[in-house]
């Protein structure tokens, strides 16, 4: 069999990621690929390091992008801060609660599992409860941003509960990075993973992480080597420590980093703090075009995402041949809900570049035409003039 | 400070990798991101294992690319293969050979070092005795292509010994892939792991795996989990298995991805084996201009890789300064040694698209210019007919 070039179709992504991807960065993967040990790769690497500081409102030197996808993040923060019989207090409200549990467990270590229903937020009574029945917990895990909800927990405070209890915290930050309020060093956060696919627009692939001086200390002081040698922080540190000597370690992915430094000075130009203004403003716009429509978000306001939008699917309604439609005719990607909300709900993601005024009119018009073909019970006509109101409100 | 986007300059790579990426594979690169559930994608996933299948000369159902740089590749055979209490037969004659020991240990088994000198193969019969030795052995694992020394080892004697005593094989092939002769199936290998930025031409992030079901089932029926989530086989399995109905797993690297899927179009349209013929045959003419320059290449011709040539620094000579020479005026990259051979050696890649006629004549030219300018004790005037001879007696 003779199998040719694959030429992907133009989609419009906005699922729970990847998002669309900006021409710029699509045009700084083609870049011409030079070596990883060059001086002007060393070069980008530590301009590199000051976007993710920028991106992640950090100071802490240890700050740079895991050479792999976003679960590779998770797992670098768990391995690196979890020694085998440790206690590790981990907060579920969605599918990658779960996935840190069974990090904890294959480093060897008790997860204490703190539950919330799927689509409300962490709450932290619950974590200062299970701190205080669990005063051996060394860390508090929680997802900051549930992609596979849109909710999002208040990661200030318990980060603070933690360490009122001498615990590091280690946060998922894979949707809220770039896309919505996040602060580092303002709110303690000891660990946090995210991934380039999601708010700031890159392609998949690559994860940015930060850690703090007290985890820095307690990697340095583990008793037990960390379990992977390709996620050790001990080796990749003196890698991307800075100054002319870098240890080789692994082989960087020389223009997949293209990309997510195309994607940070996009960030930069915009400003950190415009850009969730953006997600915020557009989920506006799009939240009353649905809500105009006659879907429900399900997730309380208060705990709402901007960047990631889980809406009801009405009664009657097949939802796998909505996306197929969606996708078929119009090249739009929505996505599916994912474990216990499997079926139940469609995830219509507004993240980095994806989210524009064009792309929240064109979902609205979209959805409005297919559920009105399937003769699903929506209000029709009404949805693109509730977006529009709000789109010109904020100035857009 | 505003950071700009990244311009980095056209190089010739001809270290131990990166090599130069096909424009082909750039391109590919920068086509429209899609997402890693869409069908086209899934389509192109399948097109993927039958391109994998095609290099490694293999029918094995497990191959894939593992979504991380090499350095995963091989953590991903060890993770999924050894449990705590394992013995493993490590053979080391070079960098690689350490690293292998590192994992090993750090899944909590217990290496069986077989050492052989930098810049030889391995020796079978070290491996044979080590075999009777250790009965308990379950495994014995080698580098094929040495990329820190330019030797390659008997995959095919190392195997047949391995079977023979009821131990299966692990094999670094992260330089040969593409490269040079190597038969998965016809050899016996069970558990394989490879780079995409070597004889592939792509860009590094990726490395390309394939598992016998001989090692597929041991994955199944392994008493501990695999302490890595991110790397567990029998998670993967359920993603790449084929099939309409794919478990997420983790978001693909969609690029990267595409660029891989483009260079292992492009290796079976040049057809394999005439790949592996370019590469030798390359490798015979830039010997052939190093040998009449008066550089000797330190690796016993029997076990040469072509695609990695390995030539001793002459007495006297800066041999960072010549590096940073050919890197600034020239555009041109060649590797330091590594390890024990650091400062010893340097590294003259010929892999994949970097190896054409072109870059023989050039590589040549540049480090005579180069080494007559430092006063090297080189011969002069001679290195360029020497290869052009090979050149255009092998018929290019």
């Amino acid at each position: 069999m003779t199998i040719h070039s694959f030429h992907p179709p133009v989609r419009t992504l906005m699922g729970p990621g990847p998002s669309d991807v900006h021409p710029r960065i699509l045009g700084a993967l083609a870049r011409p690929t030079i070596g990883h040990l060059d001086p002007l790769f060393v070069g980008m690497m530590d301009e590199m390091k000051t976007l993710l500081q920028y991106a992640f409102k950090t100071k802490n030197e240890l700050t740079l992008s895991v050479s792999a996808p976003g679960s590779a993040g998770m797992e670098t923060a768990f391995v690196n801060l979890v020694e085998p019989g440790d206690t590790v207090i981990v907060c579920q409200n969605g599918v990658f609660g779960g996935r840190m549990k069974e990090n904890v467990e294959r480093c060897g270590a008790t997860p204490v599992m703190v539950q919330d229903d799927w689509g409300m937020p962490v709450d932290p009574q619950k974590v200062e409860d299970a701190l205080k029945a669990n005063p051996a917990a060394k860390l508090v895990a929680f997802v900051h941003a549930e992609t596979s909800t849109g909710a999002q927990s208040d990661a200030k405070t318990i980060s603070h509960l933690a360490h009122a209890h001498g615990a590091l915290v280690i946060a998922d930050a894979v949707t809220s990075l770039g896309g919505s309020e996040l602060e580092v060093d303002g709110w303690g956060i000891d660990a946090i993973y995210s991934g380039s696919q999601k708010c700031l627009s890159c392609t998949p692939g690559l994860s940015p992480v930060s850690f703090s001086e007290h985890a820095v200390e307690r990697i340095k002081s583990r008793k037990t080597k960390v379990q992977s040698w390709f996620l050790d922080l001990n080796l990749v540190m003196s890698y991307w420590g800075g100054g002319t000597k870098r240890a080789y370690h692994h082989t960087a992915p020389i223009n997949a980093l293209y990309g997510l430094h195309e994607a940070l000075v996009i960030l930069q130009e915009e400003g950190l703090e415009n850009s969730w203004k953006r997600h915020y403003n557009l989920h506006l716009a799009l939240k009353a075009g649905f809500e105009a429509m006659g879907l429900a978000l399900i997730v309380p306001e208060a705990a709402r995402l901007p960047q990631l939008n889980t809406i009801a699917i009405p009664e009657g309604v097949d939802e796998a041949l909505v996306r197929s439609i969606l996708l078929n005719r119009y090249n739009l990607e929505i996505g599916a809900g994912l474990g216990a909300l499997a079926g139940k709900v469609w995830r219509v993601g507004l993240m980095g570049h994806s989210a524009t005024p064009k792309n929240v009119l064109f979902c609205l018009a979209a959805m409005e035409a297919v559920l009105t073909e399937l003769n699903a019970p929506i209000q029709c006509g009404v949805a693109v003039q509730a977006a529009q109101k709000i789109i010109v409100e904020k100035g857009y």
